[in-house]
């Protein structure tokens, strides 16, 4: 199966635990509209392919493992689109969350697919008979989404009149990439410890894309609203590099991610993977940028 | 050390845990706003007592499970306070925490706090070589918070114009004391499905009370606004039976809830704790409704 597709089929298999004959149906529908159709998948194909780089022995757990780490990043995006942070009305495309589903049902979808990423973990590690691999796998994914580290915080340094701007970017954008380091790791029995580098380096560059696409592209073009760093006054990678000194950063934090893969049977094939991602969040600039 | 201590001490520790030098501040301290001082702690008092008729073999596991149902407990008075929700301006007798914080950090302290409950699990089943436990513990949680029969599922209703009326009732109270009892015994190492059925009683009463309470004390009584299930238009015991019908509902539950109790060696001890929660959440009517 191609990992588009198994990582496709792991979502599915989540929403089903979250659905049922007593569930409240419009509430059932907007987590399917939160989760599809999807974005890039990134975090969960960067895991899965940490997992097969390092063995991948209990595929089910692994694929468990990508879609908690999708089920917590879309809950973040549905909680970042309301209307008391970015207040977007778009989102991958599509009206977002709020938007076409109400607010309450937003902040409940967000709620629902955070609780079913900790259930999705903890119902497979029992099913697999790998206990003690899922309550790893918990306690590392929560680590990098709630407090003092994780998504959650990043997004609380917005809220902040002073920001530690190394702290902010860490948890804001790096530490879901970092979950899905450690997190393949994990599912495939190995020590994430090795694994957080590759994660700090990938999320950092995802980082510098996104701002650098956030400055130069258009809404329609986004999917999502533009302009929305110096909007908001975020601090990001153009305000302090420009343009061109961003594009740069962003090549030379790639390359450190590749240099940092830890040694394992499946080491050239995860750079390769690093490669293709590189390529897939590089962004297209206007011209009017070109070098 | 007296029970009401022993949970608040380990909410202590789970609050230390959400701390640290990187954290956001407003946000940390929202977090223990949130917490802190509490209600009556009712879910963990429940969960420890049903721990120690099971025998408590590993208070630390137990610790976790009741300040991690407090902490989901909490996050959904967080939630459920907001503007798109209830809109409640005061909760526990000062102002709720979108009011004293702001919206956003609002939204991140209940997001913050259910990732918390996780980690507090996953991180004391490591400690303690319980990691099964922990994963099982996990497991009960999620179930009973999310969809499709947890307290997200139960606020979900409300979004309804068609409502099921026992599956909003099992979702919306009874499914965080069904994780109270379940939890308990899982954390001392028994089988959680002997004691579904006494966390869905005291369930259920305690929402007859509430719907009491709301249905006849003022705001100043409540410590929150009165009167808000009708204001809502929300399905209520006191609607549907009278106010001396639900009063009479909610002793015969109460009732039930202590004769459904497993055989276990501390099966009087908790009758005895399932008698005072009664007299606790029992509401003292203002004379004109006396019988």
């Amino acid at each position: 199966m191609p990992q588009s597709h198994r990582i496709e089929a792991a979502l599915d298999r989540a929403l089903g635990c979250a659905r049922g004959g007593t569930a409240p149906p419009r509430l059932s529908a907007a987590l399917d509209y939160a989760i599809k159709p999807g974005g890039a998948r990134i975090r969960p194909t960067i895991l899965v392919s940490v997992a097969r780089a390092c063995g991948d022995d209990t595929p089910a757990l692994t694929d468990a493992a990508a879609a908690a780490v999708e089920l917590i990043h879309c809950a973040s995006l549905v909680h970042d689109d309301l209307p008391c942070f970015d207040d977007a009305d778009m989102r991958r495309g599509k009206p977002s969350v709020h938007r076409a589903h109400s607010e309450p049902l937003a902040v409940l979808t967000g709620d629902s697919l955070i609780m079913l990423a900790f259930e999705v973990l903890a119902r497979t590690g029992a099913a697999q008979g790998v206990d003690a691999r899922a309550a790893q796998l918990v306690l590392a994914l929560a680590r990098r989404s709630g407090m003092p580290g994780g998504i959650c915080a990043g997004q609380g340094w917005e809220s902040e009149p002073q920001v530690d701007l190394h702290a902010y970017h860490m948890s804001k954008t790096a530490a879901l990439f970092i979950a899905a380091t450690e997190m393949g790791a994990i599912a495939a029995g190995h020590d994430p410890d090795a694994w957080q580098d590759l994660g700090a380096l990938i999320g950092e560059a995802f980082q510098v894309a996104d701002d650098l696409r956030d400055a130069v592209l258009d809404e329609g073009t986004l999917g999502k609203p533009a302009g929305q760093d110096d909007l908001h006054g975020r601090p990001n990678a153009v305000a302090q590099l420009g343009i061109s000194g961003a594009r740069d950063r962003l090549s030379d934090t790639l390359a450190g991610a590749i240099a940092s893969i830890p040694s394992c049977p499946g080491e050239a094939a995860l750079a390769e993977m690093v490669r293709q991602q590189s390529e897939a969040i590089m962004p297209v600039l206007p011209t009017r940028y070109s070098a």
